[in-house]
């Protein structure tokens, strides 16, 4: 515990300094902020874009190369191919995991679960950082172009909440821009509108799936609904798809090398399968079943094999982490190599004009049919070709349709079962990884071996193999990742094929069914194991049955509202809580309850000394609090542990004095009468994005009852 | 006021009767409820489906009757075609308006503020009355059949949710079954549930667009986000697609008359413009502020014509509003069919069989290049192509590809202006009414003629008039209904075609951010004048100066928790309030404020009478309450009034008895400190759904503090 687990405040605390400010801003400011606010939505997108371009543009490069490279030298020798295959990818893995566990700790892993929980509601050190964007960029081009089996899109989504973040402060956390301009974002609230927007950028940037991008930010990773917000993301999206279009746009004349060509995943089937009759549903829906199953598998090993990672294997130093990252890229290397070449060559079939495609390619073209290791030349290695490929032509490959039986099924078994082994051994590895590619190479295979029996069984000339194979990477997701409506819509956006939808959405449905009878969701499993406690969308069922002073501490901590400095140091110093009530004694010995101050005020206060007075005696409140105080002061930097009681030095006179905490503290949180139960409590403080509620004994009266009508104000 | 407009409880009402009842379900009651609920997911989905199906069927039969008929006549003589047209399209909508008037008020309109009110928290008389149900169905037919400026998609959505309403209470107001079975939907937190299914059901099937249909349910017309929701309702789409498909496929042999041709709205336009240059952005952007222009102007005229109309003419009856619709479809028919007669007809393109388009096609035929009232037989009428036409054909022929020049520009701009005025004029006639199809009308019209212009201007061969009255579609319905991603996903849709999507998304956020600079959205501002009060997502600028304690009633009517049955029923008669404080005092005077008591509940124990006691003393909550009351008892049911406290029959020995109120009020309804600004209020009432809240005075102490922490419990 305490590992840099925060929660964030997201409520709005209108207290003294909180009036002052707002007296101060004009109509102008509103205008300004909202205009702001949008003006960032841009940046993101734009930064966002550029960023996924990059990474893509140089993974195509190296993996380009890589393989331009080895393919030229096995014309001679094999060996010798190896090995450089081998080196190239030793060296990217290597690069990365050393970024990763040198530079940026918080980069390894996707950064899903991370940034789920920033926008739930907790702040996970170091998960914003400027070093963590700089390695994750690097790493994950490292690791990908190393050609380990795992992807690049959770980490780019992970890139542009970074990204969003680092945008609303200004900057890194030692050198950024201080104007009053960026005042707009300074509480935690702005900023999770702009990491939402971040996070939807990242996804849109990654699939080029903009609707997809809102849909997951709203579905997976937000946990509250802003119909506000969602124009923005939605805009957000926007730029984004507009940002990329015209890079690829730039890149087509040739400009970007190797990108260009692959890039950008888009495996279009728009040229597929028209039509699908109802026989087929039922293989569909075996599809749906496989996927519900192996991914529920695949969450379940994975989350041993993390849950085993951490425990033994990482506690010993980076050396390790670095040594297990090299020991993963050879394996992948040598069966990504090796295999092929055990598997007999298949003779090509016969030349269609009509469809155009080549048989046998010439290795190092993209394309299906690829000559590797055949003794005739009229033949193809159907392994190679979605083994001994980038993963995002391996998918197209699959994907592909009037290509009947160009992957025999042992081949494609093989694969299977290759493949799902590496990507469950490589993830939890020490460099940025995503599990969406990964998920889609695994269920487009299972997907396609379907495929080929409908083909033989039904005997319809319509039906194709690719089809099934895009059901199969859905159901594969969603039985890993349990999203349902984004998940679908950034199928249709990748496949670029509106017919299948409902397809889809049956057999996400089927997946995800299934999936939940075993497991929760990966993004779920891994934040539970990492120590992110995510609030879920459901209360759990024996909080019906708790009181709301049932569950909370016993023996409150509060402050008077005057208090000593001595005594504020020695409260901080003894408990670790973040907020405390204040509570007002009256002459006549009554208490009353006047607010809530958080731990940073206080550690604000304490440190501008501003605040110090000679008397216990109340000051008036109505002082002009903000030519004392900066309000940055008081919030934490999203990039930075923040300050903490033992870096504030105060001399013994300090200590004398007092502190009136009135004009600091949030004179209204919610509150919950002791009785009620936890579920309501629990509805309360996830739909509002609560932070701190206050258990109070019941009121002895009711001053007023609030119905709609008191609501509905003209303006 | 109080005219049938009443809120929802949402809340779940922890009181002794709950935990009764919680207690004698056991685990398979559990298992059985989640399977009821799928159930009528399904069931939702397959009802909505055959609804949609049904509705269309006969729309595009008499649709087709007409127009064949009509153009048959018309070889003759112009003049027979004409009468027997405009007495067609009179007698369809005298029926439609009929129905309406006499039988189910309510089933006028789209429904859709309606809907949204009802899913925002309040219920309006009728709105899920089975008749209004028959009403919607048959008016609609009637409605559209007969060629008024309205669509029958809103319709649609009304007929959904009324389906579910229906379907969770088992049957009519009535006639309906009452088993233990349907139990599981007896709170307004279910049905909610299930009208949010239907809602979606209803666009899903109207557009055939499943995604479109579960983001218009989540963007537009609820108000709260509930991820476990989600997932039932996409089901309930996926449900939907499946019957319409299976339904279509079936009418594809020509079992259903006309229908099976056109039918179902699905404009392809997957063969259009492949790609498109950034000089073209500027155009769409002119389109984009056009479509919020227009858009805002409309929703403007309609509110005006809308008041005028509540407020003078439908004030004078029933025969007023037959008249009145009765002379819209005249007129309608007059300008439709005479409008076309004043257009010189244009000489047929060159022939090219490469595109296949025949010219001239002959009368009563569907597609482009209609000949209509020409002198020669190598020409055609451009302005009959898209007046003298069902809308579904006429939106087909705007949105066609390879039509290069087929429309003039004058023909265009004749069309936009009449059909806009047709459009406002016909909005808010008592018949029902959507304006979907409508908005895709007006925006294809100038959109086209916007096209018209870039295509003479850019000169650039392959760029197509149809993209751009797509664009207008999409910004016409942006600006007048200002949804963004509902609508995206929505026209993506039924244009099956996703290279545009960003460019209906640039256009979307242009035509809100300009509509939104003049009025609110179409829906919001209908909602308002129909003094249906929706909490908007936002809260008012000035609730943040307001205090809760301002905000609310002043004298609280409150209940003793043992109150004798006199004076409970003289404050139910001196008051209209649906809620009210229970207070217990005991002995040494102090006060202690036990929960809420619901009117609903208090009526249902008068009327019951079998918790009357004799004694005013406490009796032991802990009875088995169960055995006393059927809990639907105390729940309004969805579609009548309920009963009021006018319909209870009390003898004066029942005056005499005392009742005790404890084991029936809801003991922690959400409380608030009396200084809490109302914008925190707003905000906790809105996410919440909360029909009461209290406002306490500042509590003296607090008990506990509840943190994330609290609410992480183990399974
Ligand atoms: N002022 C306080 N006095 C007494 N108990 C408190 C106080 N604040 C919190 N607690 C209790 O301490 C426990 C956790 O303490 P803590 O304040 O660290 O909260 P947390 O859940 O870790 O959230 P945060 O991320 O804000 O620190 C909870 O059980 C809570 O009820
Ligand atoms: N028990 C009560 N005692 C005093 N004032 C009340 C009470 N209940 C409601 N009010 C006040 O009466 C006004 C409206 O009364 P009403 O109870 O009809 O609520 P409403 O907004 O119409 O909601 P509903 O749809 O539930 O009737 C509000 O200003 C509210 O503050
Ligand atoms: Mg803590
Ligand atoms: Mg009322």
């Amino acid at each position: 515990d305490g590992g840099g687990v925060e929660s964030l405040d997201y409520e709005v605390i209108e207290n003294y300094a909180y009036w002052d400010e707002q007296a101060q801003r004009g109509k102008l400011f509103v205008g300004y902020s909202v205009a702001v606010k949008w003006l960032y939505a841009l940046f993101i997108g734009i930064g966002t874009g550029l960023a996924a371009v990059f990474i893509n543009m140089a993974v195509e490069n190296f993996a380009g190369w890589k393989f331009s490279l080895t393919f030229a030298l096995i014309q001679k020798s094999y060996v010798a191919g190896f090995i450089v295959y081998l080196a190239i990818n030793l060296g990217l893995v290597f690069s990365s995991v050393y970024i990763v566990t040198h530079f940026a700790p918080a980069a390894a892993g996707s950064g899903i679960p991370e940034i789920k929980g920033y926008l739930n509601g907790i702040d996970i050190h170091g998960v914003l950082f400027f070093r963590t964007l700089i390695g994750k960029i690097f790493g994950s081009i490292g690791s990908v172009g190393g050609g380990l089996a795992l992807g690049k899109e959770g980490p780019l989504v992970h890139t542009g909440a970074c990204i969003a973040s680092l945008l609303g402060q200004g900057g890194s956390a030692k050198y950024h821009l201080n104007s009053r301009w960026l005042q707009v974002f300074k509480s935690d609230r702005d900023r999770r509108d702009l990491v939402t927007c971040g996070c939807a950028a990242g996804v849109a940037a990654a699939f080029r799936a903009p609707v997809g991008g809102v849909l997951f930010a709203l579905e997976e990773v937000t946990s509250w609904w802003k119909s506000q917000l969602l124009w923005r993301v939605f805009f957000t999206s926007a730029v984004v798809a507009v940002v990329v279009r015209a890079a690829m746009g730039w890149c087509k004349s040739g400009k970007c090398g190797h990108f260009g060509s692959g890039g950008f995943i888009i495996w279009d089937i728009s040229d597929g399968q028209e039509d699908y009759s109802f026989g087929e549903l039922l293989p569909m829906t075996v599809i749906g079943v496989i996927g519900g199953l192996l991914g529920a598998l695949f969450n379940q090993l994975t989350l041993y094999i993390t849950y085993w990672r951490r425990n033994h294997l990482h506690k010993k130093g980076n050396r390790v982490k670095i040594i297990e990252a090299c020991l993963i890229s050879v394996l992948t290397s040598i069966i990504s190599f090796g295999l092929p070449l055990l598997r007999q060559c298949t003779p090509c079939p016969k030349p269609d004009p009509e469809l155009g495609n080549e048989c046998p390619r010439p290795p190092g073209t993209y394309g299906n049919y690829v000559n590797f290791y055949c003794s005739k030349d009229n033949e193809y290695n159907d392994l190679a070709t979605i083994f001994f490929n980038t993963q995002d032509d391996a998918i197209r490959n699959l994907f592909s349709a009037k290509t009947m039986h160009e992957f025999s099924a042992r081949s494609l078994l093989t694969f299977l079962v290759m493949f799902y082994t590496l990507a469950v051994v490589t993830f939890g590895t020490a460099v940025p990884a995503g599990q969406f590619v990964p998920g889609i190479m695994i269920g487009s295979t299972y997907g396609r071996l379907v495929g080929k029996f409908v083909v033989s069984f039904y005997k319809k000339p319509n039906i194709e193999e690719g089809t099934y194979a895009l059901l199969g990477a859905a159901s594969f997701l969603g039985g890993s990742m349990r999203m349902t409506v984004s998940l679908c819509v950034i199928m249709v956006e990748i496949s670029n094929n509106l017919k299948f939808l409902p397809l889809i959405m049956l057999v996400l449905l089927m997946s995800k069914a299934v999936g939940d009878a075993f497991n929760e969701g990966l993004y779920e499993e891994q934040a539970q194991l990492r120590g992110i406690p995510l609030l879920e969308s459901r209360p759990k069922y024996q909080m019906r049955k708790i009181t709301a002073k049932e569950a909370c501490g016993k023996r409150v901590v509060s402050f008077p509202r005057v208090v000593k400095v001595a005594d504020v140091v020695s409260i901080l110093r003894s408990n670790q809580h973040n907020g405390f009530p204040v509570i007002d004694y009256s002459r006549n010995g009554e208490t009353r309850v006047i607010g809530l101050m958080l731990r940073s005020y206080l550690l604000g206060l304490l440190q501008s000394k501003v605040d110090f007075q000679h008397s216990p005696v109340p000051s008036d409140p109505r002082g002009s609090i903000s030519s004392r105080h900066n309000f940055s002061e008081f919030v934490k930097p999203a990039s930075s542990k923040g300050i903490s009681i033992d870096d504030i030095n105060l001399s013994s006179e300090d200590l004398e004095m007092y502190i009136d905490l009135l004009p600091y503290l949030n004179p209204s949180p919610y509150i919950v009468p002791e009785d009620m139960s936890l579920t309501k409590v629990y509805n309360l403080f996830r739909q509002l994005g609560l932070r701190h509620a206050f258990v109070v004994p019941r009121p002895s009266n009711v001053v007023g009852l609030i119905t709609r009508k008191d609501l509905l104000i003209e303006d």
